[in-house]
C-alpha cells in the first residue's frame, strides 16, 4: 500500500447491490472505518487471493466496527460478469458481506467508482479511517500481517470524527505499459480523459 | 478413483467446442489415453484445485500421446454460465486445451454427457484407456502421485486396441444426501429416471 | 492469545546467546515492545510454521522499535538439541535475529525461563508491552492478521513508562491431558511442584 | 530427474540403522523397486518438502512391493547431526520406513554412499528398478506427479529378474560453484578424487 494520505474518500456509486438490505453510503457510514476491495468475479488473483483475505479480515476484526464492502469493479469482458453471474458467483464463493456492482459510465470501459479512487485494476483495496480520510489504498495483495496491522491503526483512532480536508482531487494514474490479468492481478486499461 | 473397470466409455456430446479447430470424439481419439475432466467455471473446487491440477498434468505429459479434454457440464446456475462467460473464463485462466460445453437436454438440469458418463458433480475426472475403455473415474480432487501413476499405467499399454466389451450401461448414481458446493466439490441433485 | 493481563514479565535466564554480542534483558528494553518466540529445533510446528512466521514480523516491523528475541526452550530429547546443533540449525534456516539458550535446571525438564513464563510447550509466544507488562500469550501459532493487530497495537502505545503492577505470579498451568507433539505443537509435561 | 540409466546401483554402506530389525541391503532386495532418498535433519528443504512427499510415496503406493528407505548423508555441520539427534528427529517427524546412516570416510566430509551414488547434496533421490539398476536420481525435489509416473513405470516392469550391466562407475560429478543450502537444497562441496 502507498503511504497514508488525507484524502476524503470519494462516495461510492453502484447499480446494485447484493448481501445488504438497503444501499451502503460511504458518508453514512463516517465514523467507522472501511475495508472496500475492488474485484471482478474472473479475475484469478481475486478468487485466490484476495477473497479469501477478505473472509480472514471478516473473522479476525468481527467484534470490532470495522466495515467490509466489496465493489465488482468490471472493465473488461462486460458481456461475461453481469450480475445474474455475479451473484451466483457470490453464493457459491461463499461471500456475505455487501457486495456493490460498480456503476458503469456511457462510453468508457472503467465504471464510475473504479475511476473516482483511481484504482488500476482488481485486486484492490482501499482503507478508510474514521473520519472518512483514505488511509492506504493497495493494487494486488498485501500480505496478512501488514494489513492486520493497517487495520487495527485504524481501528485505534478517535471514534469522534476528525478534522480533514474537503476539497480532493483523484488520484492520478500513471499509464501503464499493458493491460490484461498478470502476477495475481488484473490491469485495467488507462481510461481516456475525460473533460 | 474408483477401481478400474472395462466398460467402453460414451460419447462426448458438446453444443460448442473452445481451443480446438474441429471438435473432438472419443471415437476419433481411440488408441490414444484421454483425460476428461468435468468442470462449471462458478465451481471453487475445480478452479482452485482441479484446473490448476489439469494443467499440471498437461506439462508432466507433454511429450506423451495423452490427450486432455475439458468439459463444461453446467447442472446448476445456467444463465449465470453461459459460452460467453466460459469463453472470458478461458481467457482469464489461461486453459488451453480442448473445452467441449456439455449439450443440454430438455427438461433436465443435467446436461447430456455428464449423464452418460454418471458424473455426481464437479470437479470430475475420467481417465480413458487406448482401447476407449474407462479405466478410472473420480469426483473430487486425487492427489497428483495417484494421478501421475495412473495415467503412466494407461500411457505404457500397447497402443495397438485391444479387445474392449462393445455393450455398457450407464454408471448407477447412488442417490445423494444433498446437492451443492462443499468441500471442494459441487454435487449435482440426482436427475429424474429418464424413460 | 489469551486476553491481555497486566503481569510485568519474569526476566529472561539463558545459558547462552546467539546472533547478538552482548546478553539481552527484559528490563533493558523497558520502553519497546518485544515479540518472545520459544521454541526447539526438532518441534516440527516450530519450523514449519512458527519460524518463518518470525521472520514475517520482523520484515513487516522492520522500521519500528520491536524487539524480536528466541528462546530454545528444550523440554525433551535434551541429548538432541544440544547448543552445538541449535547454532548449525540458526545458520541452516537463516535465524538472524538474538536468540537465547533458556537456562537448564538442575532435576527438571522444564528450563528456568519456560518455567517463569508458565509455557505449556513450543511453539509459544509471548508479547511484551513497552512498560514490561504481558499484553498476550500464546501456545501454537496464531494467525497473520491477528498477531500483526496485535504488536500493531503494541507499538502504538505511548513510549514512556506506565505504571505497571510489580508484583506478580507464574500462570498457573493446566494440567494437559498428554506431553508430546502433535498438531503443530509439543507440549511439555506438567512440571512437578517446586518448593 | 536425468534420464533412464542402465548402471547397476551401488551398494549402501551403513553405520546404523533405524526403523528396521536388521540392516538392509540393495542386493536382498533385487526383484523390488526401491525409492531411496538421501537427506540431512537440519537441511530446510528436506524437512519440508522432502520427508512429506516420501510419506506420500508410502501411502500411494503401500499396497504395492516398492521399498521405500531413507539415508541421513550428513555431509556438513558433522557434530549437530549425530545419530542421537537423528533418532529424536525420526521420532518427532514420525518418519517410520528404514533409515540408513551412511558410513562416514576418514578423511573426507562426504559419507560413504553418497560418494557411490554421487550425490551432489541433499535431497537427492534414486529410483531403483526391480533389476537393481538405477532408473532415475534427482538432486532436489521432482513434482508429485512425475515421481508418481515414474514410480509407476517402475512397478510395471516384469518382476523376474532381468539382464544387467555388471560393471558400472560412480557418476561424473560436476564441479559446483558453491556449496551449501539455497533454493531448497544443500550442496555439496566437490568431493577430492580419491586415489
Amino acid at each position: 500500500m502507498s503511504a497514508p494520505d488525507t484524502r476524503l474518500a470519494p462516495e461510492i456509486a453502484a447499480s446494485a447491490w447484493f448481501n445488504t438490505r438497503a444501499p451502503l453510503t460511504l458518508a453514512g457510514l463516517r465514523g467507522r472505518p472501511v475495508f472496500l476491495h475492488a474485484f471482478q468475479l474472473l479475475c484469478p488473483g481475486c478468487v485466490s487471493d484476495a477473497l479469501p483475505q477478505v473472509k480472514r479480515i471478516e473473522r479476525v476484526f468481527a467484534d470490532t466496527d470495522l466495515q467490509v464492502i466489496g465493489i465488482h469493479t468490471v472493465f473488461e469482458h462486460h458481456a461475461a460478469m453481469t450480475p445474474v453471474t455475479l451473484q451466483a458467483f457470490l453464493h457459491e464463493y461463499r461471500v456475505t458481506s455487501p457486495v456493490a456492482v460498480d456503476l458503469a459510465e456511457d462510453g468508457s470501459d472503467i465504471p464510475v467508482t473504479m475511476r473516482r479512487f483511481g484504482l488500476r485494476g482488481t485486486p484492490s483495496s482501499v482503507l478508510i479511517g474514521r473520519n472518512g480520510a483514505i488511509l492506504s489504498h493497495a493494487f494486488g495483495i498485501e500480505d496478512d500481517m501488514a494489513i492486520g496491522a493497517r487495520i487495527a491503526m485504524a481501528l485505534a483512532a478517535p471514534q469522534r470524527a476528525t478534522q480533514v480536508p474537503t476539497a480532493h482531487a483523484p488520484a492520478a494514474q500513471t499509464p501503464d505499459e499493458a493491460a490484461g490479468c498478470a502476477d495475481g492481478r488484473c490491469e485495467a486499461p488507462v481510461p481516456e480523459t475525460r473533460a
